[in-house]
């Protein structure tokens, strides 16, 4: 770009586009509700509370009810002409969801903007974090060329939405846009699927899978939990899905994967006969570089996971084992705190991890 | 490993295991003030503090004060045969620090331990953040073999240290270990420097250089903050160094760099003659991906920025410029924010940067 950097008209048109800017903002800007968009990523219909991922009524659990609420893997989808994408937003005033979680990942939003073929980081909608962590308000992106941007914005991975309002100039249209993820597909896990350590909340390892692969994944990823527990396999049963992505090993102990495991796979398979069930076995958790009592623990876990998985996939052609060796590189890098993946954990493990599972996929007609 | 994973035996002793090293962590462990230790990180000396990175009676400003009186950085070195390392330790009662930030880096404690000669991640001390976020009990690792470790501490990014108490088990032992690191590298720029995205207090991009190049390396990042100023200048000035690394282009303006740049070198030069002054051009920020008016900003900057230190660098054969043509990688998936460098995005930088600093460094021996 040949422009003089000391010329001072540039300076100067510089500061006026600033005005501009900073004045359409807060002035020409007009709000429509998210919910007049295409919202999605709840695997079961739920129009009372269109950001929650499951109705929370599923289950008895109150902990479970508020993960349930949350918006986790949900996106609004729209396209519009706006130069500038803003957005007012309220959570439950949770302030702290824990010490691995950010609050971009914890109750921000992420937008992304079609180019080229590709959905492409645009900016955060950062919350607000000082007197009250309820209501938030913020600019996404602003100084946008002419021209339609389709749009994604990712939901807060670790809260709930009551409300939410897009910002665009008063001038500039807004659209619902046709859902352009294809198939369903259902990764259920733990926290690591839920996104813990992720840092905004498009990132989680569920979001990029489906981004990068454009196919419609539901996060069913709940923090602390996903032991196999049967209430968890009757709400899967009931979701119509193409495939099941399972991380079901990370929290669970090696007695509740033997005497759990069937009986979840049985549930599903009542109404998914043929379905794929591709079960990832947990990561290898960094934390166990010196403690040995959780080296033999997650190795007792591990075995006893491939074991159950491996046994199963004998009379049963349609399920699947992936390891999860190498996932997190070998540097002790990969995670916020021994356990949890960062965005770097996510890519490397998203390395190994999507070849294989589009492997499997494609061979479903799932491409 | 070959184990009969269902031997019930197996199970018993595992729980024995776990019963016992509870007992152990309740009853048998002994604390040590960390001052009896190995502490380093404080580029002047400032026993008065000796969590504190920099004297905050150096500076006017309230806000760089708190800064100043930040642990980021700072390590407490020791050997130990514990099996168990704890923590207790007291930070500011500041819950949140900001969006991107979680508080496993903004309050936390992050352990390595020497392997084969090589630092490996051991374990976190996860801060306390719910009634208080001032008081902190953490077990950072358990369950570890026999045998003498040496170990790093790295302490909070985001916070101060009041006091810290490291925890062993009461009949091992605790020794100062000597700095393992060579050299005085003294890395100064903005929020990116100071680690506002890292995970943990040990993955700062300086921290993991330093580790990664057994260099001794001061943390002087201050988030918001490095335009610059004049007064930065006089405290770098009177810092002993045998080399400057500076991220000072990503928060002043084109005209604060025109302005400033060449007093701010002036000043260091002034007792540091011949020392590498090594300047990094400020990340091409993500959220330029579609916002032109911060395109063009961040472009003139980058312009001033380069050109300054390359008008420098013709009267002065000890200045260095890194350009930072794709530091985060081209898939926009590098930082928390669209600013802000997460483990991805500092693991692609350093990838980068590591060669090119340390190539440089060995010009001076400092190798």
């Amino acid at each position: 770009m040949a422009r003089n950097i000391f010329n001072p008209v540039v300076l100067l048109i510089s500061l006026l586009f600033s005005l501009i800017s900073f004045a359409q903002e807060s002035s020409t800007v007009r709000y429509v509700d998210a919910r007049q968009l295409t919202v999605i990523g709840q695997p079961i219909s739920f129009p009372e509370r269109p950001f929650a991922r499951l109705n929370p009524a599923f289950i008895q659990s109150k902990s479970l009810a508020t993960k349930f609420n949350q918006s986790t893997g949900m996106m609004v989808l729209f396209s519009t002409d706006s130069k500038i994408i803003r957005a007012k937003w309220h959570t439950s005033d949770m302030c702290i969801v824990g010490v691995n979680t950010g609050a971009n990942c914890q109750k921000g939003l992420d937008l992304y903007i079609r180019e080229n073929g590709m959905w492409k980081f645009a900016g955060v909608g950062a919350p607000e974090m000082n007197a009250s962590c309820e209501a938030h308000e913020s600019t996404i992106v602003t100084g946008m060329s002419h021209g339609i941007k389709e749009c994604i914005l990712y939901l807060p991975l670790f809260d709930r939405i009551d409300s939410l309002e897009i910002g665009i100039e008063k001038s500039s249209a807004i659209l619902p846009l046709d859902n352009p993820f294809r198939h369903r597909i259902v990764f259920h896990g733990s926290s690591i699927t839920h996104g813990s350590a992720a840092s905004r909340a498009g990132m989680s390892y569920v979001s990029r899978f489906g981004r990068e692969n454009d196919l419609y994944c539901f996060n069913m990823g709940f923090s602390g939990q996903c032991k196999l527990q049967k209430e968890f396999a009757l709400i899967l049963a009931r979701i119509k899905a193409d495939a099941f992505i399972f991380d079901t090993f990370s929290n669970p102990n090696p007695h509740e994967i033997r005497t759990r495991f069937n009986e979840f796979v049985d549930i599903i398979r009542e109404s998914h006969p043929e379905t794929p069930l591709i079960f990832i076995q947990t990561i290898r958790r960094e934390k166990r570089n010196f403690n040995r009592l959780a080296d033999a623990f997650e190795n007792e876990k591990q075995q006893v996971a491939k074991k159950m998985v491996k046994n199963r996939m004998k009379k049963d052609k349609n399920i699947y084992f992936i390891d999860s060796d190498g996932f997190l590189g070998d540097d002790s890098l990969g995670t916020a705190d021994g356990t949890h993946p960062t965005d770097l954990g996510f890519s490397r493990m998203l390395k190994k991890l999507t070849p294989k599972i589009i492997g499997i996929l494609n061979n479903y007609g799932i491409k």
